[in-house]
C-alpha cells in the first residue's frame, strides 16, 4: 500500500508502541514526549518544516521561515504547559543554496530563540535535494502543570486563546495570487506561539493542544485520547473581520478555515466548570460523555465526519 | 555565495554563537550538546539520513536503514562517554513510498533500540520529495566520564578502538557494482555503535570522537578544540585483510579509506600515557604540542592537507 492511501494517523497506528521505561510519562501520542530525568521533568518535541509544503520563499522571507521553525515547536512545549529551554537545529539543504539565505534563517531563528529565551545548543548539516528543517526542542515542565491531550472530562468547557482561520486564509490569498490582505497574509507568515497566554492558568487547565491542522481536528484529537465526545458551538468561534473579508474574496467560508484549515497556532484548552472564571479564553464548546464530536448550529447538532490536515492524503500547495 | 563553494565547516562557523545559560556545558561543536537538568548530565544528539546520501535503497534493506539511523546517533551519544536512554524520529516521507518500507524501517530502528536500551518516545511524520529520517537522541553522562573532543593533551597517545576504511571500501565495492567481498559490504550496510568497547574505562580517556568522516578529520577536530596538533602512526593503522583485499579491487590505497574515508563508526580516543596501561584499543598516534596533523611513515612526517569528508564540497554517491 502507498503512503498516500494509509495516511498519516493509519501510519502512526501501524508503527506506534507503547513505552516500557517508567520514567516515560508520555510518549508518543501528544504534542510533546514528557520524561522524568532525576528530579526534573522534561518535555521533548520535534517538527519539521519542508520547503513548498510548510513554507515557500516565493512569500516567506528567509529570516521569517527560521522563525516559523523555532515557533511551531515553541508552541508544542507550551502545549504540554511547559516552558521551552534548549533547541537542536537540524538542516538539509541543497548543494546551489545561497548561503546568505541560510544565514538569515539562523537569524529569524536566534531572533524567536531569543524572544523565547532558548537556546540553540547543537544540530546537523547535510544536504539533500529540498531544503528540510527540522527542529528538536526540550522544556522544563511543573508536574502540576501538565496538560495531556487525555485529561479532559465530560462537562469541561473548550475553550481557544484567540482568533481562528487566518493562517489559512492567508495561505490560500498567497496561493490564489490575491493582493492585498496584508495583516491576514502576515498571519501566516509569522505564526507565534501563544504559550504566554494559558501561562497564569496553567494548575487550572485539564487538556490541552495547539491548533496545527484545525479546531475541529484538535478537539478530536483531545476526545479521542480522552474517550469523550465534544459539542462544537459554530457562532462562538472566534474569527477575525480581516479573515471572514479574505474568505469572501476566496469564494469559501472562513469557519471552514477555521474548523478545518490549520497553523493558528492558538491554544485549544478545556477546563471544569468550577474553574472557568479562573482562566481566559474564547469559549467554543464542551466536552460530552457522548463520543463523537459534533457542530451545534441554529438549534442542531451536527457531526463532524470531514479529517482534519492530512500530510499525505491532502496536498497543501 | 553558493553552499557548494563555502562548505560544511564554513557555514558552522559563519553561524556559530557561543551559549549563554550557565547549565550549557557544552554547546555547538562536538558530537552531542552536554546540558545540566537538575542533579543529571543530559547530552543530546540529532543526525540525518537522507536517501541517495547517506543510504540507498537498491543495497540497503529498510531494516538496515533504520538500524543505522539508530547507530549513527548512539555513536555520537556514546563518543561523549554517555549511555543512550530516548530517541525522537522525524520522517520526511514521499507520498508514493509503500507503508511496507517504513515499517521495516521502523523494525530496523526498534531492533536497534532494544539492543541498546533505548525508547522511541515521540517524532514527527510529514511528506516531501525525499526520504529523509533525522534521528534526536539523548543520553545520560555522569560527569567523570565526560569526553569532549577539546580534552586532549600533548603527550597523550590517540586510539582507535577497531579497524577503518571497510565502510568506505564496502560503499564503493556497490557504487563500482563489484561483486563478492560479503563482510566488507556488511560493514557499510550495518554500522554498529562501538561504545560498549570503552565503557568499562571511560574515565581515563581525555578526548574522544567517533569516526564518520575518516581518522585524519577526526583527529584535527580533537587538535583544532584541544589546541594541539597530532602525529598519525601510518603503519599502526588497523586495516582488515578483507578490507585490503576490497581496496585492491577497487584499485585504491585502503590507507586512503581509513584516513579521509568514513562511516566506521569506531571510537578515537586519547589518554595519557600514565593511564595508557589500563585502555584497550590500536595505538595509532599522539598528540603533540606543535600545531598541525602528521603522517608518520618510513621515518618521514608528512603534512596531511587533504580536508575530510564535506557534505557539500564532495558527492558520495
Amino acid at each position: 500500500m502507498k503512503l498516500g492511501q494509509l495516511g498519516e494517523f493509519g501510519l502512526i497506528n501501524r508503527i506506534y508502541q507503547p513505552p516500557k521505561d517508567k520514567n516515560i510519562i508520555k510518549g508518543i501520542g501528544d504534542d510533546a514526549a514528557v520524561i522524568k530525568i532525576g528530579n526534573k521533568i522534561l518535555v521533548i518535541t520535534t517538527d519539521t518544516l519542508v520547503d513548498g509544503d510548510h513554507f515557500s520563499l516565493k512569500y516567506f522571507t528567509p529570516e521569517q521561515v527560521g522563525k516559523k521553525a523555532i515557533e511551531i515547536n515553541v508552541s508544542d512545549i507550551g502545549s504540554m504547559g511547559a516552558i521551552p529551554k534548549y533547541a537542536l537545529v537540524s538542516l538539509v539543504l541543497p548543494r546551489d543554496l545561497d548561503v546568505d539565505i541560510i544565514e538569515r534563517i539562523y537569524k529569524g531563528m536566534r531572533q524567536s530563540g531569543k524572544k523565547h529565551n532558548l537556546e540553540i545548543i547543537g544540530g546537523n548539516i547535510t544536504h539533500g535535494k529540498q531544503l528540510v528543517i527540522d527542529i528538536d526542542m526540550i522544556g522544563e515542565l511543573k508536574q502540576k502543570n501538565l496538560c495531556l491531550r487525555s485529561h479532559a472530562k465530560p462537562g469541561d468547557f473548550i475553550l481557544v486563546t484567540g482568533d481562528l482561520g487566518s493562517s489559512t486564509a492567508g495561505l490560500n490569498l498567497f496561493l490564489n495570487d490575491i493582493k492585498g490582505h496584508r495583516a491576514v497574509k502576515l498571519k501566516h507568515l509569522e505564526p507565534k506561539a501563544k504559550y504566554h497566554k494559558v501561562k497564569p492558568f496553567l494548575k487550572y487547565i485539564n487538556a490541552m493542544i495547539d491548533v496545527s491542522d484545525g479546531l475541529a481536528s484538535e478537539v478530536k484529537h483531545i476526545c479521542k485520547q480522552s474517550q469523550t465526545g465534544a459539542i462544537i458551538f459554530k457562532d462562538n468561534i472566534p474569527i477575525k473581520d480581516s479573515t471572514r473579508l479574505a474568505a469572501r474574496a476566496l469564494n469559501k467560508d472562513p469557519i471552514d478555515y477555521a474548523l478545518y484549515g490549520g497553523e493558528d497556532f492558538e491554544l485549544v484548552f478545556t477546563v471544569s466548570e468550577e474553574n472557568l472564571s479562573k482562566v481566559k479564553g474564547f469559549l467554543v464548546g464542551e466536552i460530552t460523555k457522548r463520543k463523537g464530536v459534533y457542530i451545534y448550529e441554529k438549534g442542531k447538532e451536527i457531526p463532524i465526519n470531514k479529517p482534519g490536515y492530512d500530510h499525505f492524503k491532502h496536498r497543501s500547495t
